[in-house]
């Protein structure tokens, strides 16, 4: 594809891009006014209008309320959303905005507004316009913020949120074709200006991009590179998958344990099953168990390593105290986790006390 | 260990470092003559003292005949070495030198003499002075060359390579505390400038880093990234053992299909057994046969994923035609693969004819 970085994509290639949708009732396209967006909005209108049957199309545009130009940017999606014969909404990002973290707040807020807007209008997927470029930069992002194996998978194609598929059609497209293809319809676009503000991450990682390009490492590799990792990190759930499914019938097979309320959710492993496990196995059962019944949201990875080398030690030391008492008891992400008695349990946390009591 | 990164290693760490290599008969220490690799010799020669029985230590420089001053470099070495009460020994590599890609023949090359090295002195391993850094500019390295999980797991602590051990026990060490150990031992060392020559991939990555770094992405969260990588590739790993397995047992208990001559190396999958594995763990047991039977050097990465493309679309399409000939039959790296009769072959390819007959 390398020599069709700069061709429009034609009818019969945007086809394929959104043959899995075809049998959608609905679908709700998340339009900001860039290129990209509008590239998609354009393609998808063609692909739509030669079909005898297919989903009812309908453009969202959020307006974050954070630049002046956004209401106006809103209009004239919804003039050229209107022009291609397609309904347009546009919601806005109420309530205070935060002084730190404003792009992933942004985001949030954003899929929040789509998901609600995919309910109403029946829509069974949300699409947005993530380009190769965009996935590209999602995986530097993730390198340099630390992340692990399912991080720097970067972005799915298709990925559940809130009840609602988000589908990213144009993951292995590079961003030139969309701008080439609205050149070549003659459709004009805003551009963003934040999309290069040095206030933010982002824009300065992009801006290292052509210099990793320079060494081989350009667009095309990155993507490539997220495709192999998610891969193998499917493969990696599989494993856990069946090794909690192995757990989980050795812990039936247990009588059950004198003073465990079974009204209250609790997960507990075999220890001497759970230490024979490769050591990723070990940390994502952790971590999916953490994360099911703790309550301060998702747990950092480099934590759930310190708590499972922790738990190593413990379990390599021996077996429990005569006593019955656990031989680790440590909260994290606001769940409770112990060893006693051979077994690893993970419970909710009790209730923090509110400070100063 | 931030606030420790440029203080020197003491000997009490210094034994952490080396203390699974404490009961090796002898070790074979690889040293340059720059800062990470002198740093390794004292550390090991400090470390060695205050043992009652310990390996013996060999320490060897490779010169590679590519700089005038490397041979005064190594007599440099020679005379720290000894200082040290340390035997030495100067490799020289002959034989010709490729235009391009030299720094990778080059350390072909520096392997090969190491392992010759700890060989003859009865040495079980051979020690190099890979550094968190090092770990850092290879996971780039692997990054902008296109690499999949296995290439981004970057160096192991421990590695077995022509029947020798290789190990790193610096690989968790910033560079910075190897120069601060010397600068306080008032111990001089040489400086590559090879390691600036921006002719070389490695150094201009290298000289991405700081901009990574600013972005949070510094040698540790890099080197830290690999450490999870690496992880994970081991379970993926363990993975692909137990479907191999699986798919010997299974194979075992089919007849031996009429003309197959069994003293023919060949490696067989039962098409819809191998079907219903996870991509990555199908895609790995491929590249572990084409390797195997192959003649032409490993597989590239991206020519068995092409490959398996392939036979996803044949095994898809339906059984073998009728008069059993194989739907599919293409060449990798040297060994012929073919779908037929409901199996998957992986033999050696027929040696090529020589070009012109």
């Amino acid at each position: 594809m390398s020599d069709d970085d700069n061709s429009p994509i034609s009818a019969r290639a945007a086809k394929q891009l959104f043959a899995e949708l075809k049998g959608a009732p609905a679908l709700v396209l998340a339009v900001s006014g860039g290129p990209d967006s509008v590239a998609l909005m354009w393609l998808a209108a063609r692909w739509r209008r030669g079909l005898a049957r297919g989903p009812h199309l309908t453009v969202v545009t959020v307006d974050h309320g954070l630049r002046p130009e956004a209401a106006r940017e809103a209009r004239e999606v919804k003039h050229l959303a209107t022009g291609l014969g397609l309904t347009h909404r546009t919601l806005r990002w109420r309530g205070a905005k935060p002084e730190t973290g404003l792009p992933a707040a942004a985001r949030e807020a954003r899929y929040r507004l789509l998901a609600q807007a995919a309910r109403k209008a029946g829509a069974s997927h949300v699409l947005t316009a993530h380009t190769r470029d965009d996935q590209a930069e999602t995986l530097l992002m993730r390198l340099v913020r630390g992340s692990g194996l399912a991080g720097l998978s970067a972005m799915a194609r298709l990925t559940e949120r809130d009840g609602v598929v988000l589908a990213r059609p144009l993951l292995d497209v590079p961003k030139s074709q969309l701008v080439a293809t609205l050149q070549r319809a003659k459709i004009g676009f805003a551009d963003d200006p934040t999309n290069r503000d040095t206030a933010f991450t982002r824009p300065r990682l992009r801006a290292l991009l052509p210099q990793l390009a320079a060494e081989g490492g350009d667009a095309r590799t990155l993507a490539r590179l997220a495709g192999r990792l998610a891969r193998a990190n499917a493969a990696v759930e599989l494993m856990v998958d069946g090794a909690e499914r192995f757990l989980q019938l050795r812990a039936r097979g247990d009588a059950p344990q004198a003073g465990v309320r079974s009204f209250e959710a609790q997960i507990f492993f075999e220890a001497q099953a759970f230490a024979a496990l490769p050591e990723e196995v070990r940390l994502r059962l952790l971590l999916r168990a953490v994360n099911a019944l703790g309550h301060e949201g998702p747990a950092e990875l480099g934590k759930v390593e310190t708590l499972m080398a922790a738990l190593d030690q413990a379990m390599a030391a021996g077996p429990a105290a005569a006593n019955g008492r656990p031989v680790l008891r440590q909260t994290l992400a606001g769940a409770l986790i112990s060893l006693a008695g051979g077994r690893i349990h993970v419970a909710p946390a009790p209730a923090r006390r509110p400070k100063g009591r």
